[in-house]
């Protein structure tokens, strides 16, 4: 049986639905009946149920964007930098191997070579670089946490998308923001990033970091073209001036922009298709 | 009524002492009896003990020292970074006023001119720096999660001391260790901290964030001078010859050495000796 923290959220639903269509046994643990934040009871939990394996969906994202976590730092520390060690020690202390969603929004631009970061690249939007949003802070916290880490692994999500409207879905936000910011990203194609998770362990992929974004990357304007292309919106889409200006009239925090590399993601097996594929698949079959 | 959280460290017993010699009535409280680190369990205690003022003297320091920090990332994150913040919360929640034991280590060096760092200065010494220790870094992010803090002290301390020989006690570690580390730094006599700290309150400062050092700074050879004209110790003190030397044989990770400047909490009217007065004190008294 699969043990999953955090099965409400945008993620540990789409988890959820891929343990279901997999037919794999799996409990979702609730925080509200059974606080898994606290060590004890984790322990007691992994104990009791003897998971043989966990899945961490669980973290603090900000409601309705990540400038919230600026105000909510408290929480944002708590989910995203201290329950991944907290579950580290418990799954630890009962020999659980594990699994954590992990975020690339530690990482901003692109290598020099316009190539994407690899796992082996230390995140550059961070604290440590004091150029963060106090959410990719938090993030880039956890990750140090679970440094050294055994029997774990750190999955990566990007900006996810899949082919259902949702307030979470990027293809969603790209139609509903007002103006639109000018960048280029690696993405997620979110029911590939839970298969990715879940095929990391029913395949026994060496245990590590995986940048589980589908491979290559696009701009906003690539995005807002396959939209129009599928008719999924006709409005006019207005793009921000500059990153200074969408600063100054839209966010409170800076965004992290980036291109990750998934070749070692790839090369372990785990199933990615090219980008470009993913986005028009999504548009082709949208709800 | 005043609340006292972490009570039983090394700076809560000092303020138990403190308070007590006052004819104060306080209560501590327990993590081990009722875990004041959730949310919702400190709100209740608020709302039944009804306190006037809390005091949070509880935090993550590790043992033997900082270095056990970088091991122990869960619970110095939450211990210091996330517990401030709940405890924030909880005050906001039941309008208590508060006073928070941070720490003079988010700081490294002096100003260019030699004088000590003020409240007004950021932290130099941080992960936005990427300088410091885990320890260290986790200070100052509770620092940030205290930001805006309304009805809240923040009281920074610095390598506290007094004249009862202690594992913690500055001269007791001076005095314990085979080499020293030639630094200059501002010192928290442990006593006249704890009764700045309570002071604070009973004279309605100005609620914010307060160095509360002995005025001045002092180097690890004026204080082995001290200890030697003291006749406390007759051995023969050996230096390391650098800073490289001192990480490379003796520390996992980077130690603050800092000057801060305590003229806010003076002109506060706050009880803070001089450095050095201080000093002869404790050594004159030395038990």
């Amino acid at each position: 049986m699969i043990l999953l923290l955090g099965g409400n959220g945008y993620v540990g639903s789409a988890i959820q639905k891929n343990l279901t269509g997999r037919g794999l046994p799996f409990t979702v643990a609730s925080r509200a009946s059974s606080d898994y934040s606290s060590l004890p009871v984790l322990v007691k939990m992994l104990r009791e149920l003897r998971p043989e394996f966990l899945i961490n969906a669980a973290g603090y994202t900000g409601k309705p964007n990540v400038d919230a976590c600026e105000i909510h730092r408290t929480e944002c520390l708590d989910g995203n930098a201290v329950l991944p060690g907290v579950i580290r020690e418990a799954c630890e202390q009962t020999q659980t191997p594990w699994g954590h969603v992990s975020s690339g929004c530690i990482f901003t631009g692109a290598k020099a070579d316009g190539s994407g970061f690899k796992e082996s690249d230390a995140p550059n939007f961070s604290f440590r670089q004091d150029n963060c949003s106090f959410y990719s802070g938090c993030k880039a916290l956890g990750e140090e946490v679970l440094s050294g880490a055994e029997n774990c692994f750190i999955w990566r999500l990007r900006i996810p998308f899949n082919n259902i409207n949702s307030a979470r879905n990027y293809i969603s936000k790209m139609m509903r923001y007002d103006r639109l910011l000018m960048a280029t990203n690696s993405l997620s194609q979110l029911d590939e990033f839970a298969d990715a998770c879940v095929a990391s362990w029913t395949q026994r992929v060496p245990f590590g970091t995986y940048n589980l974004t589908n491979p290559g990357s696009v701009t906003t304007r690539d995005v807002v073209r396959l939209i129009q292309k599928h008719g999924l919106s006709n409005r006019d889409f207005q793009f921000f001036e500059s990153d200074d200006q969408f600063m100054k009239l839209a966010a409170k925090t800076p965004r992290s922009n980036c291109v990750l590399d998934s070749t070692k993601a790839i090369a372990a097996g785990l199933p990615l298709s090219p980008i470009e594929d993913a986005l028009e698949s999504a548009m082709k079959h949208w709800i």
